[in-house]
């Protein structure tokens, strides 16, 4: 592993445009690091899919992203670092990283009550993954969480500043604002875009976790424990695909990573 | 042709849930119909993807319902109606009707001021067939389409009573009430499950026209016109396929269908 390939990128994959929230956190963190970005468009959205559909699509995506030769591999979606990185981490002669454990460990510094809440799609919250995780880093903590599904197409919708957001945000959220939680995970890559409407409504009390953030930190640590950290001085390049829709992806990639993206492909993932 | 496989299944596709209201419909006015039903549960949703992936997943679909001997095929789903339907149907040697022309024959039959409303899924409002179809139809009509990429989503999530929904329907709807429009297509098969709440929010001035309705009617004179309506008496059958979360889907299915369903069984499409 010494070092041989450390100017190779980094592949950070999710199930459509969200993951871009970690992708831009990588990109302020490890401004040396390229990355290939590869967003399942075609099959998106995972988080209402089975735990099965969830690992076939993951280990398709991987497959691809191994032809580019990537060094180090993000699971940059919650849903599927809940469902899938367990079960293929063992298979890829590379290292991995997913959002959940970076998540809820910064989540477990964060309370003081030791109660936490988590939100995401059914799949993450139905499979238990973070209060697993929490439990495992301090027993004592209790967790809540609750699924948010329409947070996501609302999101997409482009309808995070209309008033029925703000009913939205009440209609998931109300019992966790009466509750003892004080620190909340944001368990989906589209939510750190509902950020401030999310901290505006809970108030200063519960403090808002950010598991992008805390991947890309916990990438870097990956990187040099495994001597892989890149030493390049110049720009970093980074190489967007998607299995469908470029222009809508690509626009919305430009909105919110600190770089230009000129071009994004597409591929078809499932002859990997 | 000439009715040798009278008994044979009618196949129906949808990307989801949404086609079996199109089922429904061809229980009740064929009931002698056997019909195998293939909801795309892996991929789902159909509505905000390309073209061109629209086609590549129906292809697949129409190949595995060949397997299971059908002997006409019902393209249940507004978007592959729209986008995949023509593409396919000269490649196929069996009768196929989709949901489109059946459903704005009846827009065009209704509408006195000769403005038509149209919602669906964004890839079907944005592919014009319907103003396409219904100016074939008649060249004075004019189309107001809308894309209300919510209503699939809030109806999965069964928020169809919550006072939320209606502001919902406010938010897409407000300038359909406002027009002299006075035909309204749902042009997305999950929107007969918001049938009474669009018709109470837009009031007795606007009919609205379900093309599940219409399709089980046109499918009815294509199995006669080519001499393929099935003879039988006893009870016809259903089978139900998906892609991914039987249980999910039979779950849903009973809820909806006049018939019971024992069992819904899970199958690979992409190998297809």
């Amino acid at each position: 592993m010494a070092g041989q390939n450390n100017n190779a990128p980094v592949g950070v994959f999710d199930s459509g445009l969200g993951g871009l929230t970690v992708a831009r956190e990588i990109m302020r963190q490890l401004p040396s690091e390229n990355i290939v970005y590869f967003g399942d468009t075609a099959r998106v959205p995972y988080g209402s899919k089975s735990k099965d559909t969830i690992v076939y699509f993951s280990r398709q995506i991987v497959e691809f992203l191994k032809t580019k030769q990537v060094k180090a591999i993000v699971v940059a979606c919650n849903t599927a670092s809940a469902l899938a990185l367990e079960e293929i981490k063992d298979e890829v002669d590379l290292p991995m990283i997913g959002v959940v454990k970076p998540g809820a460990a910064a989540a477990a510094a964060t309370t003081k009550t030791g109660r936490v809440g988590v939100i995401g799609t059914r799949a993450t919250v139905e499979s238990g993954i973070y209060t697993e995780v929490l439990k495992e880093i301090d027993p004592s903590i209790s967790v809540i969480g609750k699924a948010c599904p329409l947070f996501v197409p609302m999101v997409e919708e482009g309808m995070t500043e209309h008033p029925v957001m703000m009913e939205m945000i009440d209609y998931y959220l109300r019992f966790l604002k009466k509750s003892d939680v004080d620190s909340l995970v944001l368990g989906c890559t589209h939510y750190p875009l509902l950020r401030s409407q999310i901290a505006d409504y809970l108030g200063s009390r519960i403090t808002l976790v950010n598991p992008a953030y805390e991947t890309a930190r916990g990438l870097k640590k990956l990187l040099e424990e495994n001597n892989l950290l890149n030493r390049q001085k110049e720009q970093a390049a980074a190489n967007l695909y998607v299995s469908d829709l470029p222009e809508r992806f690509k626009a919305f990639a430009n909105s919110i990573l600190p770089i230009d993206i000129d071009r994004v492909k597409t591929v078809n993932v499932e002859q990997y």
